[in-house]
């Protein structure tokens, strides 16, 4: 498992004193593009071969808010892939008291040339490379 | 069904050059608050109250982007209420070609002075509008 | 002069319960992307041409915050354009009172395949538009 | 001089490939917050103090465009206090290139109880912080 770290900022709150909720699925992207960066898959690189990734689906149960302040870890890991679809489960604690904040679920397919692809065909390094990974 | 319409804003695309898909939540969120506004419940007045109604779950199913130049429709109803908790049901479309962009699913509680409050009690009214107001 | 019209979203909040200032930027965008579009150069089709617009310049001065549940207006007007660079001038106002809220101004520039353009050069039908547009 | 770094996040650019003009304002408030907590001020608890600091004017000159998988860096130092107001001044870099990105100027009150304050008289801990962090 991996896990990113990141204060919450001050642009991220809203009226409420927390953090808006929109803003859970930016930190679940950071940590994915950090996760990709660990396993040697920066997505910068992912992108510059010509490789999109995009959202398909988005789960998040929101349990406890985070406020500014505070530091959150993401823990990241993906639960399934089949060589086109893969899926991320992550769990956003309080870095400080481990609390649990948010427990929230992403799926995403891979398209080169704006049509869903297989990445065992289309870059069978990254193929290896995600299903290493599979938790 | 109540639909709420709204442009795409230019900074609203990623590089993808297609509209971020933390936005989806703030169309959402805008398409709830006018919404409500329709019922007779417009939400400054229900946070004047001193009634807060934080999301506690969040579903979305991309199946098309958005794209800057284009115009959106978020069709929205309640589809669950029980006095406690309410759950909201939407598809994002199109709005020129009635093409299904997202469908999407959140659900929300009320808040007095921090803890979770049952609205039939605390504010009668809104409990009549909002049981009125499911599908 | 062209006005853009706007409510405010909860989202746009922060914890001080008022619009975050870099959303301001963003007001000021859509309503640049609405003032193009009234004089006949919607933006999308300026981009499908090959012709972008970054901004290079921006300055702010806040005098009073808006508030969720305002509806903003913002005043807009070209202030220069010498076929390189146009500059722009906002107004933000609080539509149902007319206080000013913020005085706003932007430049920008015009690129063709990355390099700064002249827009007389590259597209005399826009540099006719904008020219004429000038206060 | 302080320096802030910060790596671009994705859903930070726009359909230009390159990070969208207002967000440097939200990286501007994150290098002002670390600044702030360094000199022995953090901003959360400035404001449990009941101490606001809203930005009053904010200009920025966009020189080269950051772009996703760039690290940034932002120097930032107050050019000028004088018990009322602070002004600060920011020059926001590639952290690898180090060639400058974007140079910034900002200015801010206190507020206390809704209306200006001196800092001075309100709370004079932060007054003697602040003057000694003046370039």
């Amino acid at each position: 498992m991996f896990s990113y770290f990141r204060k919450v900022f001050y642009h991220e709150t809203d009226k409420m004193a927390i953090v808006h909720h929109s803003n859970y699925l930016k930190w679940m992207e950071e940590a994915r593009v950090a996760f990709l960066e660990d396993i040697g898959m920066p997505f910068e690189e992912v992108e510059a071969r010509g490789i999109g990734s995009p959202v398909v689906e988005i789960n998040v149960k929101y349990k406890k808010p985070a406020a500014f302040g505070d530091e959150v870890r993401v823990d990241i890991e993906i639960s399934k892939f089949n060589g086109i679809k893969f899926e991320v489960d992550y769990t956003i604690l309080n870095a400080k008291t481990e609390e649990t904040l948010t427990v929230a679920h992403s799926a995403h397919c891979f398209l080169k040339d704006g049509a869903i692809c297989s990445i065992k065909n289309e870059a069978p390094d990254y193929y290896e490379k995600l299903m290493a990974a599979v938790k």
